[in-house]
Formats: structure tokens, C-alpha cells, sequence
């Protein structure tokens, strides 16, 4: 049996070699962190490279998902599919070796890291997600929700701010089954950190509650395991293990330096490297003795199949637990979900009232709530402004994570990417609030989101300058466009109560990508529509006010600015327009309709078209093109009542009629 | 002489009696620390009311700015011209008291805030100007830069990921004369914090190098006074002075909960209060001898006048330096600046080279950055790929803050609000740059410079999948789509060497906004120009290759994508078409010119166009409308080789060619 050392430089020399193939990527990562690796996957990881899917696999993140290679490595040699072949293919188009770990490429990535900070936040969601599902199915002996999620990361993950938002919260949660690997090499891409990076980090961490294993040898196998049993220990905090470890190790002129980091170490100090770590073999060649050593279908089909056997007898003892465990699982809706919808639609279209969207949203989570256990809600600290707390949410707390509500805190960074760590994880519909504007502080926990085609709902409230008087710092304008231009992303901002349980309904059912629900602070008033018009707001855009024949000039409004529309189109109808008003909750979801459904909204005839919406006005361009008009915001908003800011900044019933006057 | 607690309970009742007229608002805060800012702004704080621009002021900033009663009522009381009109106005459109504290409209306030966290960054921005600005300009017994900035701030504040990078930072650099006070009030808007924000703040502060005054009573002055006193004492570190306090000191029946945090405490509640506290006076009355008490007006003007002598002597010794002061702070360009430009601007013109526009600003910095000592750079940990430092930088530590280069570490939202504090300090240039995908992590510190109109400007490189194998997660699609969605923000994507240098010089001369500067991993060829294109490069938009006679064709194109457009536009003119190709590096700048210049360069005839941009597509429909085209992106990227990547998504110049033959 070959050393643990002789075992890691595997990992060493296939990330240097790889890198070295591409041309390009980071080496010292891997190097660094590959005797933790090791013990790490050898000694603890449990989980079944046959099937990645294991719903009771503990969970593996790399934080710092630049060091691709380590976990690539780790894959390929414990017998996940992925063969040595992907691993020459390391950053090459349709690889499943990309530059960064990304989700659904190689069997056994976990999320796709990169953008720093972030992963360890995922985790922390994972995390999460294990100690409710666990409060939520075990009974008694039956642990079929118990393990642990590991995370990887560097200096820089621990400079982003979110790994603040992440790791305080995950301390107040005592998330005691979270255990993180700070790989402590002292050196970010500028250099040494110490000139830009001085943080006590331990007591950083003690801080906020975690146990701090201080001062471990990272590449002293006996160290790494002790500080691993210790963390286990303690299930009540997580755990944070400080690994001293030296960067790109092995390379005799460039460990310890910035120069192994984001660069192939070259074909000579490659050679001079394999010497140093007495590693004989070929670039991609490992010898069978060390595949042996890593090899870990065996073991993991033993612990699989130990728990298959544990879930039978549950579901003995336990068939409708059992049950209800698989369909979240498998993210399956419940049977009586489509019935649950269309009879809430339908009694609200049948029951005209004016709320605000938000109270609308509140409205309808207590009628889809209670027969959707899966969805699990929070807000960023404005649960009573963003109104997600609905008559069955029970809050989640350190002691009982029996619930289905997070009270995140100011975190909206910290938020978005636990949501993302919390879908990954599966078993979740997890939805998170904030007002649109703080969208902002989050938005690449929700590119991330869209990247992954994750089923996560982010609810954004106090949509525009409707939101009065706290002022432009809080008077979203350009940030639905931002939200339009993210690919994968749909995104709704429903008129009425009744889009509001529409578009919740869509975002629900949304299994291939997340979803924004962009909401008001004030009333709005309710749309009449017939049977037909109810069945087409599904498809984003559709026509809720007609004229007879064809149309000389269209109309299109999102959310609060419908009722404007069809205000001035009934104006602009008594001057003797033919006016049709398309309300078009979801820009995203109507541009994948057919053409000839577009068309049949839009017709190509029709050059006259005047777009309403209290935002920037660059999305609507598309609709209306050079010979329409879009009446929007062209400056940030002030501060002052909603009803003054509407007629201050011009989007008015009058403004309407006067802009689709003067088109020609 | 009315005692303390009397003084402080005139911020108390004017506080809640603008909540209350404005029907909005947050009393608890003001109520809350208006001890604490009793005695700082009678005590401590050295300012002006007479002179708000007064260079060597201290610098108080609201990080919790919700709470923007409590300034408002601090600069109308102390002499600040904000009369009481303006108080009753509070929340009002066309008021200078706006829902949060807004830079430029009350006199004295120094910065916008309300985004949480953004506050006390900026302050550290702030802190780390007096720094550098003194140890730039002060000479032996001449402390010319010798002030405090003091700041505020709430548990918001201190749970938003920012301020753990604007901290950490902050104790790397021994800002020494910060001082931060922690409203600890137990309370955030969803209820009591410690559910969500269990944080031992004092140990974690202690982490940061940071001094930390703990347990401070924040209703008795003369703890709050030891401890402003204590923090004067070291000036190597940075201050957390801990104040314990009662959100909505005072109200009976609201304090100490969350019912006082973001609503009017209401009528009754007010008579209640009032009676409490002993303020036996209406709604908005304020007693002479309170006046009298707050009143800084003559203190302030001996401390300016002190100054200005001492300045005067300064002035007389060191004539150049006195004068470079001035040139800084009234943020006026060198007399040489326009001959360096020009100059530079021509010599490339006329020497043609094919390089990454990343690598053409470093070259322009070379050029530019003597001449401009203000000009201060950084990078969020990617100085060797931003290629952000150039032949006159030098590193700013701790120990020496003479120099002009700040490693920001991996901290890309720290150092955009960093920036803006730079920025509103004065005498600075701040530019720091990262990748154009990490400006998500510091999105809405884009904004706040865009809010504030700060002269900032952002340096992104990377700008597109051309950035090759680091893959999706690091290949801008979407985001300049949001950047030219956002007002007051100027955006630059240069094509060649040429653009970039003239783009670095829009951003300098830029004063009345922040610029973000959109730079290639790739090199790129060099475009040819006559003289009167070289100008009309500076109007953002302007023709390239023009056909003779009307165009029947236009396609525009941006940066990487400009000599694809020019290769498209040569193979269209032989097959008989008229082509013009305009380059349009600022479609922000490009805006602002004349109908009739843009009319010039985009006839209305001409229908026929065709954006090329390897982003999302959306900015474009407005320049070429429906009967256009775009070739751009659609999905995400992927990791590979750059090349591939462009020929994988369809930006190629075949494509454009293909794209424009098909439209009628």
C-alpha cells in the first residue's frame, strides 16, 4: 500500500500536469491542500462514487474553485466517472473538466464554485439543509438524514464579505456537521497576504460562535486526521480547521510563491517537482498501487447499501414519512398542487380586491403553503416590509430546525447563496426576500442561481419608486433589467393579486431554473379577465384589453403600471384609437412562447406600440423598437410620497396618452 | 445651561415629530444615540457649520442612515444651514431632508447612505485619505491633514458581509484616527438580533487589529465621553467604541423594541414621550438655551480660522506643496493634463499595435499617472491581470501612506465603497479595478458612486468570454447591460489602444460622475483614424469605415467586437453593399451628444443595422430597433480556449456577414 504522501502526490502531479496541458489554471491550490485531501476522502468522506445522487452522501465542497484540479483528481481517483481522458481535456470546450467546477458537468461536483466566498456559503446552506430535512424525517433510531458537509477554502474566500454573512449565521444556527478546511498559505494572487490580509482568523470564527481547531500541519496526515475526529465531536458548532500548508507543494522553486498560483508551473520545474516528491510516473500515468489506495466504490456501495437496508425498515415503520421523503426528494409536486392553483386563481379572479402585490404574494402562500412542506422561506431581516411569514411558518432556530422559516438577518448576500447550497442539497423549495433594491448585494448568488438552473425563488418587494418615501437609495430602476439580461432566469412583476398567484405558481412548478417574484409596497387595483386570458398570463405576456379588429397601436405595462395602461387605452379609445393593452408580467417567460403566439400579442403590423413600466427603460426597446416609445425612468428616483413620485417623474395615464399621441 | 440628557432629548423630540408628520420613518435610531451624538458633536466633533467643505473637518458619517433624523436634527441645531422648515419638510419632494441622508442636499452631509454597511466603508475610505493625504502633504509641526472620522452605525451594519471587508482592511491599514460607534440595541427589524446575529462583536473586532471599547453605557455621557477619549489615545488602530442603548429612548411604551424602529411612534405615544422625557415643548419648538447649547457656529469658525493661519505659514514655506493642496482638493486637472493626453492619444494614432486593452491602460497609466499624483489605483487581489499598477505606483502600508496604490485584497464591494469614501474625501482620483464579472460583488457601490455623481472610476478587465478557459462563472454576459442601465454612470468599452487612452481621459476629466473603464484579457488589432475620428472618438460613438454616398447598411460594434465588424463590413462592400461601421465605445456618451451629431452617424433611413457585441443583447434593440439585428450572446459562457469560444457562440465575422445579408 503506498504512503499517504505517495497517495496525495497523485493529486499533485495530475493538477500540474493538467494545468500544464491547458495551458492555463491553478496548480498550487491542489498541491497545497492534497495531504488534507487525503485524509479527508480517504479516511472520512462517506460516499458512494457509484451513485452521486445518494440522498445521505456527506457533502464535499470546494470553496476556492480555482483549485478545479483537486477535486477533479479527488473524482477521477476514487472511481467517480470521470476518466483520465476528461482530466487531459482540463479546461477544453464540452469537457467535463472545466476551468471551475461547475454543477452537472463531472459526476460528484457539488456546485460550481469559483466566484469566491461563495461555495463556503453554499455549504453552509448544504449544511443547513441536512440539520432541518434530519429534524423534519428522522424518528428515533432512524437517522436516515445524518452526515456531514466538508468545505475547502482559501484566504480569498475568507476576504469576501460573505463569508462574514455565512459564517456568522451558520454559528447562530449551530450547524455542528459543517466542518471547513482553511487553507492557511499565506499567499493570494497579489502576493503575501499579510500586507492586505492581517485578520486573527481563529478568533475571527471563535467569534461567531464556531470551534476552532488552530494550528494544524496541513500536510502532517496524523494532525489533519485528530483535528477531523475532534471536529466530529462537537455536533453542536461548526467546526473551522486552521491547515498550515504551503502553496503549490512539491515545486522546489515555486512553492510558497504567488507564482504557483494561477500559472502552469512550466515543463521544467514540472520535471524538477516530480523528482522532489519521488513521483516516477508519466503526466496522467497512475500507477494501479495508488488508483488501490483512493479506490472508493467499494466502501461506498457498503454504506449505501447499509442505508438502503436502514431506509426499508423506516419505511416499514414509517410509509407516509418514507413517502413524502422521496417526492421531496425527487422535487415532485404534491397530487393535489395543480387543484390547489387553478382553485386559488380562479377564486380570486372571482373576487375582485385591490392589495398591494406583496400582501398578495402573503395571500397566496397561505394558500399554497400548507400543501407544499418542501418550500422553506426567509427574508433578509424584512419579514414584515417583504410579508413571507405565512399562517404555517414555523421559524428555524439552533435548538429546534424543525421549521420551514430562516430568519436570515441583514445577509442578502449570505441569503441567496444558502438558498442556492439549500436547492443543491434537494428536498427544498427554498425562497428568500429583500426589497428588489438589495437584489443588488446578492446578484451573483442569483447569476449563480440562473447559472446552476437552480429551483430557487427570490422574492423582491418595494419594486420601484411605488415605494416613496425612503428615497433613491432604496427605488430600484435599473435592476429588473440587469435580472432580464441573466440568461436561465425568469423573472415575473405581476399587475394584480391575481398574476401575483400566477406567477408564484410558475415559479413553484419551475424545476430547470430560479425565479424572481418582483412585488409592491402599494395597492394595486384588480384586472378583469375571462377563462382564456387566465389560461395566457402563464405565458408571460397576453392581451388583457382589446380593440375590435385589428389593433392600430399596442400598449404594454408590467405590475404597477397595468392599470395605467388600460386607463389611457380607454381614453385613447374615446379619441377613436383602436387600442390593445398587453400586460406582460414576464418578459422571459413570453419571449419562449411560439411565434405565432407572439405574434398573435404583438402583431408585426403594428409599429405603434408604447411600453409603461417605473423602471429603466432599455428591456422594452425589443418590443417596441425605433418607431415605439417606452414611458420609464431616465434618473434615479427622490424621495417623497409614492403618488407625488408618479406624477413628478412623469409615468401617468396623461403621460401615456400624450406619448402614444405623438408616435406616427 | 440645559443639561445633557435635555440637549439630547431635542434630537429625540425632533426626531420623532418628523417621523410623525411624514406619516414615515425611523425614529429609534435618533432616539436611540442621541446621547452619544450629544456628546460627540458638542465635545469632540471639529467642524464648521459656516464652512461644510472645510477640508481639515472631522468627517461624520450615518452608517445605519436610516436613522437620518438624528443627523438632520444634528446639523440644524448646531448651526448647519437647515432651518426647521426644512425639518417639517422631512421625507417631502424638493426637500433637503430626504428618507435617507443624501450627499448634496443638507449641507454636511457627507456621504448618501442607507444601503447598510456602505456607511462605515465609506468612513473608512474617509479615514484612509487623511492618512494618505497627511502623509503626502503634511511637513514637521505642519499637520495641515490632522482630523477624525467618526462614524455610526447599527447591528445592520455590522451583519452585511461589507463590513467585514471595510474592518478587516481598516485594521490591516492602522487607520488609527477612525473611530466607529455600535448602536448595540439588541433590536433589527425583524425583532431581537440574537435569534439571528449572536456574534461576540468586540472579539471579532479584536480580530481586525481594531481597538475595542466594550460595554459602554450609550445613555451616560460620561462613559461615552472616557471612551472617545480613550480612542483619541491610540493612534495606530482603529476604534470600536460598544454603546449599549435603548432603541426609541424615551417612549414608554415603544423602547427597547422593534415597534419603534421603522414607523411613527403615533400620537399618543409622541404626548407620552414628551412627558417621559421631560420636553415639555410642541412639536418642532425648540427653547434658545438649546439652541444656545448645540450652537457650534463660533467654535467651529475659531477651529477654520486656527487652521487657515496655520495653512497661511504652510502656504509661506512650502509654496508648491500649498499649492498642489489646493489644485487636489478643488479637484482641478494640472495645467499640462490636455497636451500629456493629446500628445500620447496622437503618438499611438500613428504607431499602430496590436495589444489587450487591458495591457493599453496599464501603457496609459504610464502616460497619464505622472502628471496626476492624485490619480489613486488598487485592485481587488488581481494587480498582474487588471495590470492596475504602473511605473510611478507605490504600495500604501500601514506604516508609510505616502504613496498612490492601495491592495485592496479580495474584497471587490470594500474597495468600490472604499473608493467612493476616497472620492468624497477629496484630492483623490480613486480608480481600482477587478474582473467585469466581480463588479456584481461591489454592484451597488457602482450605484452609489453613480447616485452621488463621484468622480470614481472602475477599471474592469476580462470583459467577455474572450477571457477564455476560467470559464462561465468568470465570462461577463450580462453586466455591462446593467452598468448602461444606470444613471449618471459613464461606460467604456474601448476597441484598441487608441479608444482605451481616450477613455482613460473621459473618466479624469469626468467630474460630475463615475466611470467604469471595460478592458480585454486579448489583444486586439489597432483601428486606423484621421484626425477628426481621434475627436470624434470623445462623443462616444462615431464612424469608423464609412461606404461613399448613404449607407445601406450600419453595423455598430464595441470593443473585441469592433475589428470583426470592420472584417464584416470588407467583405459586405464586395459583395455590393454601401457599409458603414460605427464604433461605439460609450453609448452612455454617445447618448448625450446632439440629434443632429447622432442623427450623422445613425441616419434614420437606414434601417438596416446590426449590433455585434459579445454580450447580452439587450442594450442594442434601442440602436437598431426591430428590423436590426444583434449578433451577441444568448446563454452563458463556457470554459475553453478564447477562440473556440467565439467561433462556439456565433461571434465571428461570418456571422455578422450572414446576419446582415438576411435582413430585408
Amino acid at each position: 500500500m503506498p504512503s499517504r504522501r505517495h497517495l496525495a502526490n497523485a493529486v499533485r502531479a495530475l493538477s500540474m500536469d493538467a494545468v500544464q496541458q491547458a495551458k492555463s489554471g491553478h496548480p498550487g491550490a491542489p498541491m497545497g491542500m492534497a495531504d488534507i485531501a487525503q485524509v479527508l476522502w480517504c479516511d472520512y468522506l462517506n460516499h458512494n462514487p457509484q451513485n452521486p445522487q445518494w440522498s445521505n452522501r456527506d457533502r464535499f465542497v470546494l470553496s476556492n474553485g480555482h483549485g478545479s484540479m483537486l477535486l477533479y483528481s479527488l473524482l477521477h481517483l476514487t472511481g467517480y466517472e470521470l476518466p483520465i481522458e476528461e482530466l487531459k481535456n482540463f479546461r477544453q470546450l464540452h469537457s467535463k473538466t472545466p476551468g471551475h467546477p461547475e454543477y452537472g458537468y463531472a459526476p460528484g461536483v457539488e456546485t460550481t464554485t469559483g466566484p469566491l466566498g461563495q461555495g463556503i456559503t453554499n455549504a453552509v446552506g448544504m449544511a443547513l439543509g441536512e440539520k432541518i430535512l434530519a429534524a423534519q424525517f428522522n424518528q428515533g433510531s432512524f437517522d436516515i438524514v445524518n452526515h456531514y458537509t466538508y468545505a475547502f477554502l482559501g484566504d480569498g474566500c475568507l476576504m469576501e464579505g460573505i463569508s462574514h454573512e455565512a459564517c456568522s449565521l451558520a454559528g447562530t444556527l449551530g450547524l455542528g456537521k459543517l466542518v471547513a478546511f482553511w487553507d492557511d498559505n499565506g499567499i493570494s494572487i497579489d502576493g503575501e497576504v499579510e500586507a492586505w490580509f492581517s485578520d486573527d482568523t481563529p478568533a475571527r470564527f471563535e467569534a461567531y460562535g464556531w470551534e476552532v481547531i488552530a494550528d494544524v500541519n496541513g500536510h502532517d496526515p496524523s494532525e489533519v486526521s485528530a483535528a477531523i475526529a475532534k471536529a466530529h465531536e462537537d455536533s453542536s458548532r461548526p467546526t473551522l480547521i486552521c491547515c498550515k500548508t504551503t502553496i503549490g507543494f512539491g515545486s522546489p522553486n515555486k512553492q510558497g510563491t504567488e507564482g504557483c498560483h494561477g500559472a502552469p508551473l512550466g515543463e521544467d520545474e514540472i520535471a524538477l517537482t516530480r523528482e522532489a516528491l519521488g513521483w516516477n510516473h508519466g503526466p496522467f500515468e497512475v500507477p494501479q498501487d495508488v488508483y488501490k489506495g483512493w479506490n472508493a466504490l467499494q466502501k461506498g456501495q457498503a454504506a449505501e447499501d447499509a442505508w438502503n437496508d436502514k431506509f426499508a425498515a423506516y419505511e416499514k415503520e414509517y410509509p407516509k414519512l418514507a413517502e413524502e421523503f422521496k417526492r421531496r426528494k425527487a422535487n415532485e409536486l404534491p397530487e393535489n398542487w395543480a387543484q390547489t392553483c387553478t382553485q386559488y386563481i380562479n377564486e380570486l379572479q372571482s373576487n375582485p380586491a385591490a392589495v398591494a402585490t406583496r400582501k398578495a404574494s402573503q395571500n397566496t402562500l397561505n394558500a399554497y403553503a400548507p400543501a407544499l412542506p418542501e418550500l422553506l422561506g426567509g427574508s433578509a431581516d424584512l419579514a414584515g416590509s417583504n410579508l413571507t411569514i405565512h399562517e404555517t411558518s414555523k421559524g428555524i432556530t439552533a435548538e429546534d430546525a424543525s421549521g420551514n422559516y430562516i430568519y436570515y438577518g441583514v445577509r442578502e448576500f449570505g441569503m441567496s447563496a444558502m438558498m442556492n447550497g439549500l436547492a443543491l442539497y434537494g428536498g427544498f423549495t427554498p425562497y428568500g426576500a429583500t426589497f428588489l433594491m438589495f437584489m443588488e448585494y446578492a446578484r451573483n448568488a442569483v447569476r449563480m442561481a440562473s447559472l446552476m438552473r437552480l429551483p430557487a425563488i427570490f422574492v423582491y418587494t418595494h419594486d420601484s419608486i411605488g415605494l416613496g418615501e425612503d428615497g433613491p437609495t432604496h427605488q430600484p430602476v435599473e435592476q429588473l433589467v440587469a435580472l432580464r439580461a441573466t440568461p436561465n432566469l425568469d423573472n415575473w412583476r405581476p399587475c394584480d393579486q391575481v398574476e401575483s398567484a400566477i406567477a408564484w405558481k410558475a415559479a413553484i412548478e419551475r424545476k430547470d431554473g430560479p425565479t424572481t417574484l418582483i412585488f409592491t409596497r402599494q395597492g394595486l387595483p384588480q384586472q378583469a379577465r375571462d377563462e382564456q386570458q387566465l389560461k395566457d398570463a402563464e405565458r408571460g405576456g397576453y392581451i388583457l384589453v382589446d380593440c375590435s379588429g385589428e389593433p392600430d397601436l399596442i400598449l404594454i405595462a408590467t405590475g404597477s403600471e397595468v392599470h395605467l395602461a388600460t386607463e389611457a387605452a380607454s381614453i385613447l379609445t374615446d379619441k377613436g384609437n383602436a387600442v390593445r393593452v398587453v400586460s406582460m408580467p414576464s418578459t422571459d417567460v413570453f419571449d419562449r412562447q411560439s411565434s405565432e403566439y407572439k405574434v398573435s400579442v404583438l402583431p408585426t403590423s403594428v409599429s405603434k406600440r408604447v411600453a409603461v413600466e417605473a423602471l429603466a427603460k432599455d428591456t422594452w426597446y425589443k418590443y417596441v423598437g425605433l418607431n415605439g416609445a417606452v414611458v420609464g425612468m431616465d434618473s434615479f428616483g427622490e424621495s417623497a410620497p409614492a403618488g407625488e413620485l408618479f406624477k413628478h417623474f412623469g409615468i401617468t395615464v396623461d403621460a401615456i396618452v400624450e406619448t402614444a399621441s405623438m408616435l406616427s
